[in-house]
């Protein structure tokens, strides 16, 4: 049994930095994650991509952003336990919580966080005969590795900012690229929209409106794609490889279980601390909703300190909290 | 007469950031700063001091993050008007608003972001005789340069954070460190007060408790610092630099008069979106309070994000907002 003050479930860049923002406060946080690596989607999805929208980095590679992240709770002394899943929790706030994983693992704890992030979603996938059968054999819902696709053909599926900023990025690796969208306008951002048209215009890459994918074919591995467009007028194209990009649906899991309140296959949270309903657990990042919510890691970031003030209350009850800044003495005091 | 989509108020790493999350709306911005520079009190009071609470940063020095900052925003290209303080405003969200600043500068905009940080506050002052006299002359109110105090014989006075923070550094710098606080336990962070009680065990400092400084003195530089404790017992100190820190005071300037709502001292705001009571005026970074406010530049980051999303209804009543990930193709498709 680890015994801890707060158990963060999800070990990616905001249950990460929640280490440091409950370690100014002399808390110290178990992380679990059921992805054998901390860095959440960073690291398992896309470590070598670039990501420009955290605060003063104008460019920092997933990878690079979570080892930092690492080096920057280190002096806080998280400990983790990865590669297993939280099956279930018990106990409430005034008695201490245990969390506990499928493997049997326990953790005892006075806070839960839940900074379950995108891992907590999957992609949703359109209704074709026989994808599945096609998946990992050209089929994919995420692009993990750009080159990956270096000097194919590809046919990308969807409407939103994914499939234009795939398409994008792709025309520029692949030796062919299509993209196949069943309206004529853009739910994505109208700059990328533009982009994608200017691109088709140009000649290139494909771009195929008001139509579906009806169909693939290939032996053992995609070779095929049949379009249908609003008429019925099918086209048949070549494809190494086909990206349907829909989105995602969230998969709570045993969390729906727990007594949580769920808004919008979210967690439902109070913006002043990011608290539940349930008293002692909080829910940061990706995971939570609430008015305006914006799914982006620095809003996680905020959201993270913000918890630790509150968890404070848990952890230390007979003790006043005192907000610090970090800027004089740096954290090697804490 | 400038013309912007936003006119942020305030240069600082919140202002600063403020521009990148417009910009991948499509908004541009134009930053007014009562400072010469851009970076707010980064660049003016601690350029070369270490932060360590910047997420992804296990430290970064305050000017470098500013730099980052210019850099992430230059593609958004900017405009600036620095070294001039914002006067009026007029107009509204209707119409649009027109900020002029005491030069005369007028910028034409459609949302004004007040991103006033702690640059609208000044320190208190405690009340001894002749303070202002030696303003400058052995009496600081902020620690710009800690090289300043080399070697020298320094009293600080004050029970917070402050106080305590540069007790302990300023102790590895200084010949003498007396830290003088009027009660016996100390507001600041558990972990500093422990770490001050230690230097003072150890002879490292000196920590006069129970006292307050009563009287200074000097030949057109400080000399001598009378503190006087609870009991009337008055002890006479050699200082070079006496540093009172009692926290800070805001000074709202003209903002106090626009007919925004103010609590503590600070603009209210709503947490969906960081707006104030006056439609098209939104409020972030130190300058404002909600309920369980924290006054970091983390938090200031958020609120820009948010701000941001919110701010578009305003420049493009017409279109439907777009929420993009940069992830995919960075920034330089906006």
């Amino acid at each position: 049994m680890h015994t801890t003050d707060i158990c963060v479930i999800g070990a990616g860049p905001v249950g990460l930095f929640s280490v440091f923002e409950a370690g100014l406060l002399k808390m110290r946080c178990h992380l679990m994650d059921a992805l054998p690596q901390v860095g959440g989607q960073l690291s398992e999805i896309y470590p070598q991509k670039p990501i420009y929208d955290i605060p003063g980095y104008p460019e920092v590679k997933a990878q690079q952003l979570v080892d930092n992240l690492m080096q920057q709770i280190a002096p806080f002394q998280p400990s983790f336990t990865l590669g297993e899943r939280v099956a279930q929790i018990q106990g409430n706030a005034a008695d201490g919580f245990t969390v506990t994983t499928g493997d049997g693992t326990a953790v005892s704890c006075k806070v839960i966080v839940i900074a379950g992030g995108l891992g907590c979603f999957e992609p949703r996938k359109p209704v074709i005969e026989r994808l599945e059968d096609f998946e990992g054999k050209g089929v994919s819902y995420i692009v993990k590795d750009p080159e990956l696709f270096r000097d194919k053909e590809i046919i990308l599926a969807g409407g939103g900012d994914s499939a234009l900023d795939w398409t994008i990025l792709l025309s520029g690796i692949a030796a062919k690229v299509t993209l196949v969208h069943r309206g004529d306008t853009f739910r994505g951002a109208p700059d990328s929209a533009e982009k994608v048209f200017r691109l088709a215009k140009d000649g290139k890459i494909g771009l195929v409106l008001k139509s579906n994918i009806s169909r693939i074919e290939g032996n053992g591995h995609l070779k095929n794609v049949h379009i249908t467009d609003d008429k019925n007028g099918v086209s048949i194209l070549n494809a190494d490889h086909l990206i349907p990009l829909f989105g995602l649906s969230p998969k709570l899991g045993p969390i729906a279980d727990w007594g949580l309140q769920i808004e919008k296959s979210a967690i439902a949270v109070q913006t002043t601390d990011y608290a539940t309903n349930i008293p002692g657990i909080y829910a940061i990042g990706d995971i939570n909703t609430y008015p305006g919510k914006l799914k982006l890691i620095l809003c996680g970031f905020h959201e993270a300190a913000m918890m630790a003030q509150s968890a404070f209350r848990y952890v230390y009850p007979d003790q006043r909290l005192s907000f610090k800044y970090t800027t004089v003495n740096g954290i090697h005091s804490f």
